[in-house]
């Protein structure tokens, strides 16, 4: 490491190698609790080039939002090929996503809870990308409907809801196949596929959950 | 209100309507933009009055999370009959959540969104409703498993993951409903339940969704 540190390099990769080190004390620590001397030892690099490349905390932390949901976003979107049935767009789609969130815990640490527990601007920062995922899983869902030439019954905000428990569910499932042990990525998104595709599958059908007769 | 304002009452119904003006101005302007002044004005008191029965910002804001907390979860307790079948406890337990949490929609953004965006300690009050919440799923799931005679067939992490993924598909989906105007509580449940139920109950026959063959 010693004369790795010592090397010159270019920008673009000093600043990776910051931004890597940062996720990594950001996701552990926290925004609050994480410092910023910790983060430039841990980059190799001194304190204030860090302060000199990407300016202060707030813009360190932001930064790193913006790379980990694009860096997400990416590793579904190339997960998923447009040209295959929905139910295997689906599971294409939601290993890719626990793949990614397994493979980079850090990062999925900073987008789904360290940077919802502090206020803007970084809530929105994550919002957007939520949306954009909340959005492709909305069409998946209604491209599905058609296939199975459901759409009168499958009402616009049935879809939008259920993109909706989709997404959160996903989001949750990954947050505890992170925190527990012998859960692979894998097997997550077997768990939700089984979950969703099974019951969206017999909605696709026609034959949804009944409620109980008689009740009030 | 200049009636009320000026009659003396117990402490504790002066504290409710303190908490109850508190909720409301947390949940609607978040932690840090909410004022105090604000807050004592709604609840028709003097500010020091707020300061002397809840003591500070913080203190009044985590009285507000463990009260939205203890009133949520009350209500889907008594929603639930642990007599009937598994599927109709899921049934009533997801009514009565949605009907709480679109009742309450003030107390749900405190729990869901404020308590979670200005980390600890109010990260960790909702921790505790959320773990109750899941432990209480994991419990109908396993029974449910039971019922249908194919518990072997479902491991305990598979029970934890199923859980896991049924409240963040409930989280997510309250706040989607409470933001989309024309979508009822009763409309949320179902939604959930078709897809969580239509899918379980396969998984629960012993009928998952199959991936495809010859996959990577």
């Amino acid at each position: 490491m010693g004369a790795v540190k010592t090397k010159r390099m270019p920008r673009a990769v000093r600043e990776q190698q910051m931004l890597d080190a940062a996720v990594r004390i950001f996701g552990r620590r926290g925004y609050m609790a994480a410092s910023m001397d910790e983060i430039a030892e841990l980059a190799g690099v001194s304190k204030p080039l860090v302060y000199l490349y990407l300016n202060s905390k707030e813009d360190l932390f932001t930064a790193c939002i913006r790379r980990e949901a694009a860096a997400l976003t990416e590793a579904v979107r190339t997960g998923v090929r447009a040209d295959l049935p929905a139910d295997r767009q689906l599971w294409d789609g939601l290993r890719a996503f626990f793949a990614h969130t397994a493979e980079h815990p850090d990062g999925w640490s900073v987008l789904h809870l360290q940077a919802r527990t502090h206020g803007e601007p970084f809530v929105g920062e994550v919002r957007s990308m939520r949306e954009e995922i909340v959005a492709f899983v909305t069409r998946l869902i209604a491209v599905a409907a058609r296939e199975a030439h459901q759409d009168p019954h499958l009402a616009e905000h049935e879809v939008g809801g259920l993109a909706e428990a989709l997404v959160g569910a996903a989001e949750s499932l990954a947050a505890w196949a992170n925190a527990t042990p012998g859960v692979t990525a894998r097997q997550a998104a077997a768990t939700l596929m089984n979950f969703a595709w099974a019951g969206l599958g017999n909605l696709m059908r026609g034959r949804p959950w009944v409620p109980p007769t008689g009740e009030a």
